[in-house]
């Protein structure tokens, strides 16, 4: 299929064309940049959710029933899940994504995993883009789930709306979330497995934490949830809506909106100048002096400054 | 202090100095290049070990062992340790580092913390800045030890000569590491806090995980231990050692060194093409895209194309 068939079938709303705009994404393709010119004028309609939290807080669960409550209401969902890959598997770990069967039959829910390893940087920038062609496919919620809270997990679901932060009454958890730097990117906490012992202490522990901040025009709440059978899901929605109406009311919305593009285009000149400093005689000049590593070897600095000036002759 | 009476502090064995190279390095002072490449003739002969593992699995208790380990053979240690920062601290969370009080005073150890959020990126570039000013400085062992399992997080640790696996006993830790991507970074698991209930299955889980890998001439020990009571540290330690004769026999100690070098070269030209390029002029044309964001706005394909031909034009 060609890219003006392809972008047709997407337009026309193929799941096939969808599937495989955003394959041509995570591939770095070369007909990506051409893909994705084309759809920019429909992105901007989908409201994104994303969520993440320590591993084992069941996240994965929350966005299966919080895609499920969506679905009653007519919503149609994407869901962009950062998997880490092993090298077990070659690509991205579906350990989670087995128990989605009920709503990954469903036509109106489309759900991708990306993998964060072995990647060659970037991956913030792809699970944007796919986010994008989500949108512009007609998706009315774009959620992004991780696995962890890694750095590059939180720099992809902090360019959400709406970021849930999901955490379960583990002595200690709420700390471990301020230390992983949680805190800071929640809109909505979801206390997971309140059924547990242990609930209303961590419940209190977290509310104590929360309020050592200094107040804000809007105080993230804190909700109990099980989502396992289902409990405080329909609460978890009513907060991802009071937040977006309280982000659409400030203008945040436009502000969260433009910044997501502004870091776009800056990564996407990073990512521009990488491949044009990078030829051949660039690569040449890197190795020579590898080589030699480390006797008789340059300072780094002396190296850089000998890649540049040759950058700088070739213009 | 000027940069060379530092300089000459620092070559002299001055803490104070060390301290000041290190802050320099971490602000990305405008003194730092010059400093970094007065340094790196000195640089290669410490030996790196990277510690990650999930929040909880007792990290911060093992560097703190096995530090008093190398202290009694009387090497001297450097540790740099990973920490997310927090919005309430506006630094890097020091909680753990509390309990190094009986190693942090004793002068053949240099603790720094550096902070992972807030950061301008390049903290992986600037961790191992900080791991080579303690190479340069004379330290025998560098430890780079994480808060959590992040991407960045992984990038730093995964640059060490031996890198650590610490997991508990927890249902599923072994499979969670997996999906992680701890298990590709691994030379050394160490099996923390073996004391509780289900070490014996966990062990017996991890090991299983680890046959299923494809055959490698160095297949990574599982070393049970609970730091806390000092248990296991010398099968840590005798581990370390058998990798580190294992990487030289090998000459994988020399491919890995010079991989470094080579990512930190990358690195470097990569914050410099940025700099060069994102002068006022392409500040303004970025800011004037964005004023008319979304309407009328053009794809940011077209923005970065108008980018680049500035740029172009400019030279």
């Amino acid at each position: 299929m060609n890219s003006s068939d392809l972008l047709a079938s997407f337009f026309a709303g193929s799941r096939r064309a969808l599937a495989k705009v955003i394959t041509a994404v995570e591939n770095e393709a070369s007909e990506t940049p051409a893909l994705l010119h084309a759809i920019y004028g429909r992105v901007g309609k989908a409201y994104r959710l994303g969520i993440t939290g320590p591993p084992g807080a069941g996240k994965s669960t929350i966005v299966d029933e919080l895609t499920k409550l969506l679905r009653r209401q007519d919503y149609s969902v994407g869901i962009v899940a950062v998997d880490p890959s092993s090298p077990f598997t070659g690509g991205a770990l579906l350990g989670d994504r087995v128990r989605m069967a009920d709503i990954s039959v469903d036509p109106g829910v489309f759900i991708r995993s990306m993998a964060t390893r072995g990647s060659l940087g970037g991956l913030s920038q792809k699970a944007q883009e796919a986010g994008d062609v989500l949108d512009a496919f007609g998706k009315d919620f774009v959620i992004y789930e991780t696995v962890g809270v890694g750095q590059s997990e939180l720099d992809i679901v902090e360019t959400a709306d709406t970021v849930i932060v999901v955490l379960v009454p583990e002595s200690g958890d709420a700390v471990q979330a301020m230390k992983a730097g949680l805190m800071e990117i929640a809109d909505v906490f979801v206390m997971n497995k309140s059924d547990r012992a242990g609930a209303a202490r961590a419940l209190h522990e977290l509310s104590a934490i929360l309020h050592l901040r200094p107040p804000a025009p809007w105080q993230p709440p804190v909700v109990p949830a099980t989502a396992s059978q289902g409990k405080g899901l329909e609460e978890i929605w009513q907060q991802v809506a009071a937040h977006r109406e309280f982000l659409e009311r400030h203008g945040q919305l436009h502000r969260k909106r433009r910044h997501r593009r502004e870091s776009m285009i800056r990564e996407l000149v990073a990512r521009r100048l990488q491949q044009e400093f990078w030829d051949e005689r660039a690569e040449q000049l890197l190795q020579e002096h590898l080589h030699n590593f480390p006797e008789h070897s340059l300072s780094p600095y002396d190296v850089v400054a000998a890649l540049m000036q040759n950058a700088a002759a070739r213009r």
